[in-house]
């Protein structure tokens, strides 16, 4: 299964901020470090913790440019 | 200035494809390729063109995680 | 692979109108009819087509009430 | 009065997890659990509460296919 | 009928550029002059045209800061 | 150094309700009241306070219509 969004990015998770509602999750890319705010449901859900591979998600329509 | 958005990666413009209203612009960050669907107005006002240095921006809320 | 996206519905492609740049994808969804508009790239990449089974993903931050 | 978002879905609430800022909604559509992360400030100025009838609102540029 | 999105800001359209699928429309409020990248669809259905009465909807998680 | 996003809108930070891990903050913009959801991370590394000036941004293709 493939999925439309654009952006697909390897990483590690380096880090989770878990909240009530919100988590924040850092993701360590090479030498970007991401940051991804989901709902503390899908952390647990998918029971994402420190060290785990992930595959960073982010539709083009999100994607802003800086120049 | 900086900006609140929690996620910024350095490139350079690989490719453009100019729409009437909406463009999409790959960039290569190392060796990820992120594509950002902005509006044509956009790409020129910054005067974006391939080879460009950008920072690719992208806000932490945008960002999913898939394992 | 799970996504930590929160929202997933099944349906069915019930029509395509392709852009140059961004397309419009019509989902049929039980009694809803969900439109996505998605890059054309991703349409030629997941080869997209009327009738096909797709599962619609949408995340929790996106989504909003009216009462 | 109507809003240009394309996706628009009928339910009713059936959890409402409040938290500081953020909280999560959960709303029952036929077959289909949605799920909206949408502020605290929100849910007191709408008087959401379980049992509610709600549309759920998504604008197309936020929807994503997988296939 | 209100909606959780948090942003409101009450203005006229000042043009309108449409594409084939999406179209750029520029709201005048007051000294602000905003852009919505919104569908085709929703120009044609919510028969917008220039010199309209509209209100501007964002949701929260969307809007950032710079400082 | 500009930004691809449409949107940039003047104001003065009128309120912070900073969370565990998302804050919300109000800015006040002429006549308007606008509200950003951003990680409490942002606000601490903006050292966003109340009385600051900020530029609101907002990408089109987040700006819905209501008319």
């Amino acid at each position: 299964m493939s999925i439309s969004a654009r952006n697909k990015i390897q990483g590690q998770i380096s880090g989770i901020q878990a909240g009530e509602v919100m988590s924040l999750v850092t993701v360590q890319a090479g030498e970007n470090r991401l940051v991804a705010a989901i709902t503390r449901q899908a952390i647990d859900e998918l029971g994402l913790a420190q060290g785990d591979a992930v595959t960073v998600v982010i539709k083009a329509t999100e994607v802003m440019l800086l120049k």
